[in-house]
């Protein structure tokens, strides 16, 4: 399925996905930690310059051993990092010696770049509670330091992908103060994955000069209107990671943070902070996108959009119950406008509403379905329905009469390709 | 698949599920709701003597009309019933006329019966969002009331299937007294099914003679650790109900409530009202059982025990949190031993816990599995695993160092056929 982006005037859309930001370079190998030597599986990217860094973590009370490495080194340089290792097939997680060898990845790259280990953040994804081969990776390492390059952000990517069928890579150019600058990422799922926390695996690099504290602060708000509306199967994992690296190669002046309160879904940002604010959000949206069209056994991106809230917070919490429901999930995978489904999950989300004052409309290219009004079903002709959720993308969107504020959630269909994905996920 | 019951000395399983109490009669039949005419769809049972009720509804914020109504009847008659009507395939929910077609099914009831509308609760399952025709239920009600026999209860049961596979019925008989008493229940699962409420609908008799208050103490509490532990697809209905009537026949003295604070899984009762309470435990956690293993597409019956936790909603709290992951349902549905997927769920559930104090064994007839240790994974033999997984009945046992509290919860595995039977529900 080819997935509509989400755009914003004055921001366009780039190649190059991490390495979009000038002075960026990457790669991606089979290392042999994957038997498929088609299917690369460790990847490795730096900055040319030291970086600011940001990140968000799962709040899974179990944790990789890669973010408690990755965490302290960040902790350790002051939020400064210049390159990060990534292995996919296995998790790092639950293993004894994980925290030992997680350090190893970082040292094996810091000793190939000539920097310290500090400076090295990493991540894994995969199987959890499997032993790390180390093996494969010192003995590759060379190599895949050697074949970093200002293009190899695909390569990277493919190396961090898992059950993922496509890539997902956004890069936007943007001007600050006259400088071009760039904000470029790369994800990965595609199960395990439930709001509340920063879902995946997510790097995002930008040649703008932004301090950590400024970037943090972006960061932070931004993945609650983002990859926090996410969710694939209710499943936080236990390695979830995203990280912003900021080189300041673009040349502008440095990004400070300010208390915007702008809606950055409607807003025109206008100081050099909302327009970065806008650049970086335009990549998260659009990467988690990806990531709900992309979850496991997909075959169909579902989105919901709750209008008329009391507040943000309450629409998200609302359209994240649609999205998460497996009932709801089900009758998008058979086209089968079953609304029911979704006034249910309302219904126990947990947000005090007026049922009484529900609309449901179901939405697609082929128009718009209108399924409740005031909170009871109106009829609806069997056919069209069945036109509206023959697409690739439905948009569920529901209206409440308790104020102004709404919000989105994105997810996807439950099909037999997710069963059959996971039910036999280690081999 | 056959389910083990829970059992306890003193009190004895017998046929006739809502029946076995003295003085229930039950039908069921097809009335044309289901136009497969083999399918009942339209249940009846009424006591020889009006009885004192308790009830326990869904906590979703979208009610179903039947709940409403019969809420309204309890309050009207000061918890007294004599009969409940309900049907299947329509949930008669948020349609605008549904509060006056389910006022209607008691009225119908009622001048069969020659008692009051009041006396009467009424329960409807099926699709959410469909008018409710009124006219097979009016033009059967005369036979289905000429039909009430004492061993109806399974016409009854039957009537109010939906994708249930198996029929669910339970009865003890014990002694008050020297008086025998009987407990008997029947239940319909099996999708839209979620902890936090009462799940789905469960009628529960009894002769025992037992006023409101303590009926309802005893079912409030039980509830907790029956039909709450309960996951099915995480999806929380509109129409759960459970409802108890006791009509006295039994001739014992009344049962009154009591502060037991006794532990109905191991303690002995000794008191009337710890007797009660037991078999009442007995009928409902037994039907519970039975829910989860005839779970929409279930094809494995899998539980979670947590045991050293600190305190018992702790406990329930993350065997909940485990049952309800899909990836460890999927794990389960493939037989793969992959308890990283448990450990996940453990640390995302909510619950304060020390992960490095976590073991963990995947346990059936099979035998005993160690997954876990301390938090870390311990290496396995691939075919014992396989062995144990093979089996019907998984029980995942978790041992935490927090504390001596422990708790259970029940659910399935996610199967290919749940998928297929939610993808076109409403045909």
């Amino acid at each position: 399925m080819s997935l509509k982006m989400i755009e914003k005037e004055g921001f366009e859309f780039v190649q190059g996905g991490i390495c979009a930001a000038k002075g960026f370079r990457a790669n991606g190998l089979n290392c042999g930690l994957n038997p498929d030597r088609e299917k690369y599986d460790l990847a490795l990217f730096a900055s040319d310059e030291i970086c600011d860094a940001a990140a968000v973590y799962t709040t899974n009370l179990v944790k990789g051993a890669p973010i408690l490495v990755t965490q302290e080194h960040l902790k350790q340089t002051g939020h400064k990092l210049r390159a990060v290792i990534a292995n996919s097939k296995n998790a790092n997680t639950c293993n004894a010696d994980g925290v030992e060898k997680a350090e190893k990845m970082c040292a094996l790259a810091a000793a190939e770049l000539g920097i310290v280990p500090q400076q090295v953040g990493v991540a894994s994804t995969g199987v959890i509670g499997e032993n790390l081969k180390m093996e494969p990776i010192e003995s590759h390492i060379h190599e895949l330091a050697g074949g970093l390059t200002s293009d190899g952000g695909g390569r990277a990517e493919y190396a961090i992908m898992t059950t993922d069928t496509v890539s997902k890579e956004v890069a936007v150019s943007f001007e600050l103060g006259g400088k071009t600058c760039h904000i470029g990422g790369m994800a990965k799922g595609s199960g395990m994955i439930h709001p509340n926390m920063a879902t995946t695996l997510n790097f995002i690099t930008t040649d703008a000069a932004i301090g950590h504290e400024a970037l943090q602060k972006a960061l932070s708000e931004l993945v609650q209107i983002t990859y926090n509306c996410l969710s694939v199967d209710g499943d936080t994992s236990t390695n979830d990671m995203i990280l912003v690296m900021a080189n300041g190669l673009a040349g502008n002046r440095e990004v400070t943070s300010e208390e915007t309160g702008f809606d950055v879904t409607k807003a025109e940002p206008k100081s050099d902070y909302e327009k970065f604010y806008t650049a970086l959000w335009l990549v998260l949206v659009n990467l988690t996108r990806m990531l709900a069209a992309d979850g496991e056994g997909a075959g169909k991106f579902v989105s919901c959009r709750v209008e008329g809230a009391k507040a943000r917070e309450d629409a998200i919490t609302l359209a994240k119950s649609v999205i998460s429901s497996s009932l709801v999930k089900c009758a998008m995978f058979g086209e089968d406008a079953n609304c029911g489904r979704v006034i249910c999950a309302l219904g126990y989300a947990g947000v005090s509403i007026d049922i009484s004052g529900v609309d449901i409309d179901l939405t697609s290219e082929a128009g718009v379905m209108p399924a409740y009004r005031g909170g009871y079903a109106v009829a609806f002709d069997e056919e069209f329905a069945k036109k509206v959720l023959e697409q690739d993308e439905i948009e569920i969107v529901v209206r409440l009469k308790e104020g102004k504020a709404q919000g989105c959630a994105w997810g996807c269909d439950l099909t037999y390709d997710y069963v059959r994905i996971n039910g036999d996920y280690r081999s």
